[in-house]
């Protein structure tokens, strides 16, 4: 398509910043219950999809994003068999996760059957159709009730591919106190929480904090990592917490990738992780701040946001 | 100023790429001889320069450039005395070399003296009067002349704050096999060379790739590292090179800051260095490819760029 | 949808000058064999129609457009029982025709079935099912090779509802002087000649005045008229042109509106007409240029186009 | 200088509408006690005025405005001597008013001496040094208070040169019920107001409909123009109006002109005139509405404002 037919997509970074990206077609527009998903064709990017007016994920790197959203989370635990997914729309966490040559089941709970059901048909090159691998359950509905209901000690790891818990969305009861003790009773003694947790940088950090904040209250033992993504034109961070101490995996990340998974990683290796985990000094200073943790009736407050959230 | 009266400034990233800034106010629009500068108020960064149509600075985080750009080079040397910036406009790079308590004498040969001018008068919290520091000489002219003139030897570190050397841009003969001889040349046994060496990500990488084969010619231990900067939406890189081996200083930076620097870092520590130094598997595997050097007659080419640049 | 997930279409006018229109979302997004077509859902416009980079037609005032491109000349015709249609897409224009009580027959020539199928289905507001009027004869192909096989005296009145004759484009063949040639003969001795004919403005006439300058080399009593098109940003011109000398009809535009038509008119009646063919003075020395003719093998050249077309 | 270093000023039309004019360079950027007043280059219009983020005026066709805010009034008054201009900034309807013969006095009475001076200094295009014409009194004050001062009769015709009366901005006790009665006070029997009266379209036309409905009350033959001025992207409009019935003067304009005007005007004449004057059957329906007049305390209702103002 020519240039001159080009839409544009506007993403808002904050007061007086936009990205604008241009697309030069859309594979579908859908306003699901839950949420407004668009698939679009970016001359630049390729395949991209958004979400309520964000860049989601394009084809150039989501990788990134989901390889560190689950790589160093499994891999901090000694043997990780069952895995749930709090949403994981794509089906790109699923495909990273089976990988992995010990896990036996995964449990996906994303609310939005509308949108996966879309991402089924219209994103392969994400999912490759992992959807379909006899290790995976897939649920749809409310992924609280459905930790409310799971037995003690039935994951070993637990990741959380959801929205951020503004306050009054849907994800907030996801990201609460509450919630976190949820999660520490129905995973085991070498449990593990990774989470994608928002944008990481001299900006805007406070989300990240609260979230760091309200987990260390089940898994106390988290550390932040962070990736550079481009279709985000941020780093995008995420946690990664353990109940007993951080293992000392980090010189040993190519080992336990040759032993552990199977087909090829694309970012993560030895050095990937330390360039994830190894944060510079202006943003540990950030991130030695105090927050409130979120509860279910207090949520991360928009009023202490920094401004370009 | 009341947000209806916003003007915009638009950077361009690549096909159908745009990030708008909001500029609230023009402190100075020049056009000098050599370049087209403005510098303005953004609502959200404060402080910016921009510069023939780039985001050249902001002041929430000149510091994350300004850092790589001197520390891991000076830190490089065993005692850096002397340093020789080509270009350096703004005055941030000269204020972090000032920061080292072995240097005695720094030269800053940059071509344009109305843009250095205006940087004295409108800058203030970049140079922090470093351009009255006893041990500077400023001279307005052409670097490589300068550097032809310059004694064997005579700079233990060169510093390259330059423009990019696009093909008949400014830069191009101080990116080039003949100057890396002439740069060898003056520098000791110990001499290092460190540059900025523009954006680095996944479409983005080739002009880096082209900057590191050709420095190898005169400096042949080469690496490459980076740092995000918000105010260019990416990671910045940097190439940090040395006649002799790499010292093993990455476990030491503390340590060596400690020693040699006086003054408060903002980015830059162990962590920081780690952080900027490793880089990921995806972006290892781009750096791997061969590239032909930079030639004074053979530039860096505009068609083999990705597109994005 | 809420305002963040809008997206957007720029509209080009100049050099520097760009109007951008939100879309909520896209009924339709179809690259046909001719041309670009998207219709979508603009917030402030509601439906809105988007052909190959520039705002097609908006409900809110495609009646301006289709009123002047009609009813002028229809009523500068004595009794016109036949009409002919180059182009028409949308069916307004042929919706406008069919309120003549004196229209017989009506021939829509459009060599763009797809897009016509797509505007039949999807714009019941413009075409309100003209297109099954029994007088109604749709025909998908060459208009020109229509009108050379067309007889002599065929049609009272020709309507020409195309793109503008840019060089290279579909249209030039049908604003040449060898078309008017054919368009002359299949006229009778009453025959009426009306189209749109670009924008008017004090920067952009100079497609208007060489459609002008070619029409009068076969129908030489050419006026110029135009409206105000809100979607376009700008008056939208037309030239009605006839063989005989221009019947005295500006002041009793009323009369014979309540004598030959049905139906109701919204923009035009007497007061709509002296506004649209009463030029203000810069615009009438605008066009007292002379201008070149168009003929098949010498284009309207881009050259001498005005910067903003 | 060349296009990647545009910066651009955001044109707000209404709900997901927005011109974007590309600034090549700013004269003046100042924030006055009253505005926010900046003079920069457009590479498409040239010369160019922003006011509290919306263009006031482009050198291309800032003539359509004044001819239209002048010629029609004050040629609708049998022998115009004394004029009353309330603001008038630039200095161009000043520039139009001396041109007639009539006139011997004019005072212009603008509250913004500090854009009045940058105007003098940097806008001759527009003054053409008319603030030096002998029979101009420039008053720096509140226009208000000037017209309670006034003497009975003391001017023949007022020109009203604002901002349009928002709710709570500068101009709404300029155009109220109680201003008016002033207004009618201090002119003669023959006494003409004229007033730019906001945009006229389809979508917006209720301020224009307030302002004349007030004006009403105290000169009650109002009559409604309007020219397109393409810097604006849309009819602008005016407001004639009479104390004694409108003088039949419509077809004799261009003797009128002969007679009165010294110097040559570019857009009015007869077929301007008739242009202006002649609004199509819609904009006329829109303006049959009735509409509350505005004053002192009670102002023009944002809430009943069409959405795009």
């Amino acid at each position: 398509m020519i240039e001159k037919n080009w839409i544009w997509f506007h993403d808002h970074f904050g007061k007086g910043e936009e990205h604008h990206h241009a697309i030069t077609r859309f594979i579908a527009q859908v306003d699901t219950p839950f949420q407004h998903v668009e698939i679009g064709i970016s001359p630049y990017f390729g395949k991209i999809i958004l979400i309520d007016g964000d860049v989601q994920s394009s084809i150039v790197d989501e990788h990134v994003y989901h390889e560190l959203i689950v790589h160093p989370g499994l891999l901090s635990h000694p043997n990780p068999k069952s895995v749930l997914i709090l949403g994981g729309g794509e089906g790109a966490t699923l495909r990273e996760i089976l990988k992995h040559k010990t896990v036996e089941r995964v449990v996906m709970c994303d609310i939005d059957r509308q949108a996966v059901d879309l991402y089924k048909t219209h994103l392969p090159e994400w999912h490759q159709n992992s959807f379909y691998d006899p290790r995976v359950e897939l649920i749809h509905g409310d992924a609280r009730a459905y930790l409310e209901k799971a037995s003690d000690g039935e994951f070993d790891v637990i990741i959380s591919d959801l929205t951020e818990p503004y306050s009054g969305g849907p994800a907030q009861r996801l990201f609460s106190v509450e919630c976190f003790a949820e999660m520490k009773r129905v995973t085991g003694p070498d449990g593990v929480y990774s989470a994608q947790a928002s944008l990481l940088r001299l900006k805007t950090y406070e989300m990240h904090l609260a979230i760091k904040s309200t987990c260390e209250t089940a898994f106390p033992h988290a550390r932040s990592c962070a990736g550079y993504v481009q279709a985000y034109d941020t780093p995008w961070s995420f946690i990664i917490a353990t109940k007993k101490p951080i293992p000392p995996i980090d010189d040993k990340i190519d080992e336990l990738i040759a032993q552990r998974i199977s087909g090829e990683l694309k970012f993560y290796d030895r050095e990937g992780h330390r360039h994830a985990f190894s944060l510079p000094k202006d943003i540990r200073t950030l991130l030695s701040k105090k927050t409130e943790p979120i509860t279910d009736n207090k949520p991360f407050s928009l009023e202490s946001k920094s401004s370009d959230m």
